[in-house]
């Protein structure tokens, strides 16, 4: 197994800002509501930027960064639930944008689990002998898919984007430590957005996306039972204790479910840093762009261990143990 | 590398079959002009099957086929560019429906390639001591996002699914000799479907997906140069002429194509079935339909050196050659 180093992290979201003072004034919400049930106080929101444009601005930022070469990027795979298009692919689009025309592109739909599920074929994919560099970039507009008349799932989104720079490692030192990664297809009906359904269809119209539906109990209950049981089982794997865990870079779907996960694994809330506050659940983008923002702080430095982990639609949960 | 093979192989189809004759009723065209540029005779139009329907049987028929337990099959992945929903991912919901609870599953985008891009990545997860057996599943309800006032695209495409078992090969024969894949997304405006809008999103209406656009001489011009290219460059990796290949499982865009493609190779049609006049284009469906009823028929026996290649949006081109 070629080990593996995460070169450079980047994010990107765009400029506009909607608070939750915005959102009180177009549906019967107010902010004591939203920030005291998610810790949410404002999500960036794409005035005309979609998902591949968000991908490309992290691209550029992961190339000039690393300082590595558009040629020596063997592999680019974007983690999303809300592409451009069904065709082609969002990271194709990244590719050609970019200019990266050696590299293999192509997404990856596991929602909210979508970069972790994404991590992970990287690595495998890196243990091929053409392919020594990935880009994994999570990338979503979720505001294409939300129904701003729904104050019970429009609250949550935003738009956003992060990723890294991945790079086979000569040094002894592999990134992976441990990992875990689960489907609960029997709750797929749990969370849902951009169904497009198939009645009276030919040679009628093409129908429309259905927006964000979430069994939030449902979800919640998964989420604080399946993360903490997904973080014991791959620091098992690592053969590493819970405790000794640097960071738990965790999707941000809710504060209080990360503060839950902290509880459940017995860990200090310190070591769970949280950004909900500043973007709402970004979906796939969520774990690289809190990723990016805890290394540019010097929050998260070379040599730490840090659980990145990932739950939502599907059901899915992915961690990852990673010595930085 | 874990030599890995194609334990079984399946495929299924709406039973709603449109013919050409159908399609002139409703649009300006024939029999004759569809059959002549495309060799498209009739496609399946699913009438209420969704693309995880399709492939639900798809893998209900491979776990019947090779007698293999639920909980045997540790990946699902689905190759779509027609998903259900943005999520939960196609696999998820067949994952589910299936009861395969053990299983990893998420969606691969990479279209019409988006079958041989999955095999590589699930080539590539086989490796993971976890993971002893994966299904890949192409499926597609194109039909959804088919524009029916549109002749110059409607007539071409077709809804189906088809699949196969994959498992870790204790014997020495692996299924890959070589293989190929490449992106080419400067060219991601010849071919889409599906695209989302963005503009005045908050707090507007979710907006349509966009149906199929094609620069049909593009992507022919295209098709007709990479795919004879990634062959050869496949076959050059797996170390074998291009001759001792015996059958090339290409993906069934047009017949025109597939014909262009045997004679700048210099190899005889006959070594490259042809199934696009009852299916029409079912974009990621197509080649492991076309495998699977080959494998029925007797065409492809064990032993045999298939090339499966498929092509398309991103654009995208996928090439693996298999001892069968």
């Amino acid at each position: 197994m070629e080990a593996i180093k995460i070169i450079e992290t980047a994010r990107y979201a765009p400029s506009k800002i909607v608070t939750n003072d915005d959102l009180s004034q177009i549906m019967d919400t107010s902010d004591e509501w939203i920030t005291e049930r998610t810790g949410i106080r404002q999500r960036h929101i794409s005035e005309g930027e979609n998902t591949s444009d968000l991908a490309i601005k992290v691209g550029q930022s992961l190339l000039a960064k690393s300082g590595y070469q558009l040629d020596q990027v063997d592999l680019i795979i974007v983690a999303t639930m809300s592409p451009d298009a069904y065709t082609p692919a969002t990271a194709a689009i990244v590719q050609g944008e970019l200019g990266a025309s050696h590299a293999v592109a192509f997404d990856i739909s596991a929602a909210c689990s979508g970069f972790m599920y994404a991590m992970m074929v990287a690595k495998q994919l890196l243990q091929m002998p053409t392919v020594n560099r990935a880009m994994v970039i999570g990338a979503e507009v979720l505001s294409k898919i939300i129904d701003w008349q729904d104050r019970t799932t429009a609250v949550l989104f935003g738009d956003g984007a992060g990723g890294v720079l991945l790079e086979k490692d000569a040094s002894a030192t592999s990134i992976l430590l441990g990992q875990n990664w689960q489907t609960f297809g029997d709750q797929h009906d749990a969370l849902s957005a951009g169904y497009t359904k198939v009645a009276n269809q030919f040679p009628g119209p093409v129908t429309d996306l259905k927006p964000f539906y979430m069994d939030g109990h449902g979800v919640y209950r998964f989420a604080t039972h399946q993360v903490p049981k997904s973080i014991i089982t791959a620091a098992n794997q690592a053969s590493i204790d819970v405790d000794a865990i640097d960071h738990f870079i965790l999707h941000q779907a809710n504060a209080r479910i990360i503060r839950s996960v902290a509880k459940r694994l017995h860990v200090s809330q310190e070591k769970f840093p949280i950004n909900i506050n500043e973007y709402g659940n970004t979906s796939a983008a969520s774990e690289p762009i809190l990723l990016s923002e805890c290394v540019d702080q010097g929050i998260v430095k070379r040599g730490d261990i840090i659980a990145l982990s990932g739950f939502g639609g599907g059901l899915t949960v992915g961690t990852m143990i990673i010595k930085y």
